[in-house]
């Protein structure tokens, strides 16, 4: 339904100095709003008027088609109703105009009718060289350049900012406008997305992560329309050292069927989406608020070093409810140095105590500048990375009483030139009133009203964030859509040698056809043997009792043959037992490469038995991955304290595993097109022994 | 260090016809605030001033002392400094007061000298029966009747309403109020427990809740005073149907150090705390946001019924939003029935889709009036429990639309009379101005300004606290401090002895000295057994190889028996070996039962081996617990789903497992306070055979 990834100069669709309300009619109130929004007096282009009946529209004279205007827009933005989109789309496109937001609904939203209407106009659109915003959108705004480009009533903080917000849904895009009016949290861009049948999302943040005043970027996502460009937007926003944030929902099987209603969007297994941003760095956030506050804390702070943070507020209280914060944030708040400590008692009240967090106490309400003091003592400490003061501006109502405002300056002498940064933060969410504004603009606070929760969140978020810059990248590119091997390996056999000549370590295994040669080959083992029955007709072997472990003794590893042959149902075409010598005492891993409808080749890592079986304890990536990458699938694990070795089994290499499954996944990909399903099962880990002892290739169904 | 736990009348403490300001100094800005406070026409009482000075301050007349006022108060509020403190104390007991609210800090928070300090104030208090508010708070203001003695700023809702806020902490109690005030959500109380040295958090939450105008209770928790009057309260809550909401901090380490220098407070073992909040009901959240928007929401929908939510919006975005909320809550939304999605169809614009959560879309622009019919539709359908509509009423300097105002007056058609709990909610959080407060009024708007993720998360907590409050209930009593048994039992032979006494069914052992024996026991058992030596002196018996699992065979079992025994260390003192069949395919469970440090004798439940050791899942509740706590207990583990049967282990039967369990803890309880741990590891089940396997009984060092 979407072009191909590749550059997209979309500057004249966000700066365009032209525009046509293409079905501008009096009695639309989604007319008379954007064309109110684009006379507010911010947009400096032109405004043309396009009604199919002409007359007087808006007070002005409309054209009856772009043709007629007798000029060239840069922009149309088409409000018809769907049975006429293609002859607005015609009539814009043969005027010469290159770009078109599209209000109009009634397409891939609506069902399987609806999505071939869509994939119609997208080719209309192509066929004129014109890029799509929508259908199904609420158009854009650019703020830093004046383009209020909006179909409904929107709000804005007073000042443009670094923040580019990119929404699917438009009404959610006006929360978050909302949102940020409420916070005064400065926004470049708002986009609406809409249905996505040209332009998607990830087009947006890529060209908006060029745009040097744009710090962060913050988005709602119903669906990644293309998980390649997705995920090669969010890379370069690595290269760029901005975050995306992005608030996804399909966590509930409501939300698919939601979704679907909603804009046409496929909801995708939510988990392969949160592997995704684990291994791009994507920030994921759970509400819109998070979503604002996240991309706001960090377009401040910027990559924060690993060390920790000092925090010191007027309230032990408050000391107690953020290191709670922090610590499930994973944010360490190191100790005081003893030197520090050592100032700090000679600038606290007898009855205070110094650690950190800091309560400066209540003190401070005789003695303000016991802010300043305590702040500059621990923002000088090299111990920490970033600093947090706690504490309030008057928001709605109220002026500031006589301490705050004293409080409030010594704070801001304290954060200012700090070395690291430094942010004074709310203890509640508030909004940013005048009153607000102008003493933060005053006293040039760097103040969040995100309170602790949210704030400190946030910061925990900006951590993570912080730590994925830090680690090396190596750039990720979509494996190739080969075709794979020309024979597809059928038996364990064939699938253990495919998974050996990607240098993967495998279980030394014969086949064996007759009882006599069975014993002869566990004698030579020398300990006990595992038979399996080996066939292209069977999968599960265990469950027909096809499998016999830890046989030793010939008479019993005769039997066991006998056995193992016997199981085999009758139809089956059988080449042997498998004999292979017992891995034991060594922990076994669950790796599994399969398909997502999506996103294409994805593995999942986990530790075998209950934790994949009960616990779900799995980690997901997209292929390929590196070492580096499956070091840190190892780590998000439940189950992770398993590695470090238990009773009678040593700890795991680490360097060891990840390379063997990063070569699994490379063997999965190797399977091209036709994969369906590489799965080892078990991967053996003893030390730095790694077997595949187990393996099972599923083609797809063609 | 507190007075034992019974009933105590706190009406003359919150609602004194007279107030002593002892200490008053116009230098002290406490002082003057506090002055003012009760000056601003709200406290209808008498107040004085003691100074011991005399003189003129805050503008009138101090006395010298209480005894010197010539006239009994019925509350003293102590600023003096703490060297003074006792005189002060005495002052005011000699003059007749009853109660005392004593700001001045310098106790329990500064260390052990303070601790010795604040007890001789406790002790000194109840000799003269004075009931005590603090040392170290900031007192208290009952908004309800009008009695603001609170010694720094603080703001209020334009209306009392029926939240009481009961904090540790003065200023994250002065945080929430101000919460509140922002939010327009009305408080009774707010009440500063400081360091608590003689009444705390729960005597004030137990006293408020005989209240009728007080219908949720949100306490800000340092520290559990006495568990067993906050059992008691909880307990109370339950009985009356008005929510406990706590925020409690104590999950990290650092918190632990932070407390005690705040308030003198022992944190405690959080999971301790967190599993009693379960057992008795108490809804724990982990923001201060939260603590106030779930107390308001509970308070206003009550116990909501089990069936699910009906949500409608005009946002498919939000509808998504709100749905995975939900979802992560715990919060079905049940699908619409086909008479009722028929009846939607009637009314939604052709594009829309009638599922639950609904989205009128935005065709509502054009007729607002949908709200209303698809309220009336979904509210009124058996398959929901509560409604909940999403839609914005303005905030800060924002007027309401034309569309908006339309809007919401269906908005609230469709709310009224509804038969269930049905509730408008704003997208994101939004401060309730003047503006909102005056739509609201006007239109007997059910508004809840919290936003989709904190007002669902409340709604989540609702969800929870009302399953909590329809299950049976059974008082909790703390456990009797018994001596316990005269002769404590030492070996596994005897402890398993003493569960027995309990009817925990125990596995068959015999206790053999030698090896014929032990082969004519193991013969009998008829299939494999397990030996373990049996000695007092040894307490972990297969780390030093003395025990041999799965053996059969008479030479295997002689040969077993010849190696436990030379595995005891030269030393112990060995009473033979204990011979049992074998158990196995089953489940293995682990049972503790141990003492807390605060809440005295707790039971932990867990699944045997990776489950405890590497997952540390467990649930833990505090003795006595009934067989439906232990169903509960059972329910939360992460690994529940292993009790419902695996390969060659049929499903537990959780009736037999439970009632086990409770007796384990009943066994435990009987050893007295002499008890330090009481396990039994593993809990052996399999279907409804339930056996303890082994056990261990250690008492507490005297």
């Amino acid at each position: 339904m979407s072009q191909p990834a590749g550059p997209r100069d979309l500057s004249t669709m966000l700066q365009p100095r032209s525009i046509a309300l293409i079905g501008a009619t009096d009695r639309s109130g989604w007319s008379r709003m954007t064309y109110a929004n684009l006379s507010n007096g911010t947009y400096k282009g032109e405004v043309h008027l396009v009604a199919r009946r002409g007359g007087t529209v808006h007070g002005r004279t409309a054209a009856t088609s772009c043709a007629a205007l007798g000029t060239k827009v840069d922009l149309g933005l088409i409000m018809v109703p769907a049975a006429a989109i293609e002859e607005a789309v015609a009539d814009l496109g043969a005027s010469g105009a290159r770009n078109a937001v599209i209000l109009t609904s009634g397409f891939a939203e609506t069902g399987l009718d609806g999505v071939a209407q869509q994939r119609k106009l997208a080719e209309l659109a192509r066929r004129f060289n014109i890029s799509i915003l929508g259908p199904n959108c609420l158009g854009f705004v650019n703020f830093l350049d004046g383009v209020p480009l909006w179909t409904g009533s929107f709000r804005s903080p007073s000042q443009p900012g670094p923040i580019a917000a990119i929404s699917q849904s438009g009404a959610t895009g006006a929360f978050i406008a909302s949102l940020a009016e409420q916070q005064q949290i400065g926004l470049s861009h708002l986009i609406s997305t809409g249905n996505e049948a040209d332009l998607d999302g990830a087009t947006f943040a890529a060209h908006l992560l060029e745009d040097d005043r744009v710090r962060a970027i913050a988005m709602f996502i119903e669906s990644i329309r293309d998980p390649h460009r997705f995920a090669a937007a969010a890379q370069k926003a690595q290269a760029a050292g901005k975050p995306i944030v992005a608030l996804k929902i399909g966590l509930s099987d409501v939300t698919a069927r939601s979704a679907q209603a909603h804009t046409g969007a496929l909801v995708g297994d939510d988990r392969v989406f949160d592997g995704a941003c684990r291994q791009f760095g994507v920030v994921r956030v759970q509400s819109i608020e998070d979503l604002l506050f996240t991309a706001d804390i960090i377009a401040r702070t910027g990559v924060i070093g690993a060390k920790g943070v000092g925090l010191v507020s007027v309230s032990g209280g408050a000391c107690e409810i953020a290191a709670d914060r922090l610590q499930a944030e994973g944010v360490p708040l190191p100790p005081l140095p003893p030197a520090t400590e050592k100032a700090l008692i000679d600038v606290l009240p007898s009855f205070g105590t110094p650690h950190n967090p800091l309560d400066i106490t209540g003190g401070a309400v005789l003695e303000p500048n016991l802010f300043e003091r305590a702040l500059k003592i621990v923002g000088g400490e090299p111990a920490f990375s970033a600093l947090v003061c706690l504490f309030d501006v008057p928001g709605v109502d109220a002026q500031a009483s006589e301490f705050q405002l004293a409080a409030l300056r010594h704070i801001s002498q304290g954060l200012a030139k700090q070395p690291l940064p430094a942010l004074m933060l709310s203890h509640t969410m508030k909004p940013v009133t005048e009153v607000t504004q102008r003493i933060v603009a005053d006293l040039d606070l760097p103040y969040s009203s995100a309170g602790m929760f949210h704030g400190l969140s946030a910061l925990g978020r900006a951590w993570w964030w912080s730590e994925q810059q830090r680690r090396e990248r190596h750039a990720w590119m979509p494996p190739a859509q080969s075709q794979g091997l020309a024979v597809w390996p059928t038996t364990e056999r064939q699938v253990l040698d495919h998974l050996a000549r990607y240098d993967v370590p495998i279980v030394p295994a014969t086949l064996v056809t007759d009882e006599a040669t069975a014993v002869a080959v566990a004698r030579d083992a020398g300990g006990p043997v595992a038979l399996k029955i080996a066939s292209a007709d069977i999968q599960h072997k265990s469950d027909i009792g096809g499998v016999a472990l830890n046989v030793s003794g010939d008479s019993h590893v005769a039997a066991a043959f006998r056995r193992v042959m016997a199981a085999a149902p009758a139809r089956a075409r059988v080449d042997g037992v498998l004999v292979s010598p017992m891995r034991e005492r060594g922990l076994e891993l669950f790796v599994g490469c399969t398909r997502d409808p999506q996103w294409g080749p994805v593995l999942a890592v986990g530790l075998g038995g209950i934790f994949v079986e009960v616990l779900q304890d799995v980690a997901l990536r997209v292929l390929p991955v590196t070492p580096a990458e499956v070091r840190r699938m190892l780590r998000e694990l439940k189950g992770a304290r398993m590695l470090q070795g238990q009773r009678g089994v040593p700890p795991a290499d680490l360097d060891a595993v990840a390379e063997t499954i990063a070569r699994i996944g490379d063997a999965a990909l190797a399977l091209g097109t036709k994969l369906d399903e590489l799965d080892v099962n078990p991967l053996w880990v003893r030390g730095a022994q790694v077997e595949a002892l187990d393996a099972l290739a599923v083609a797809r169904a063609t």
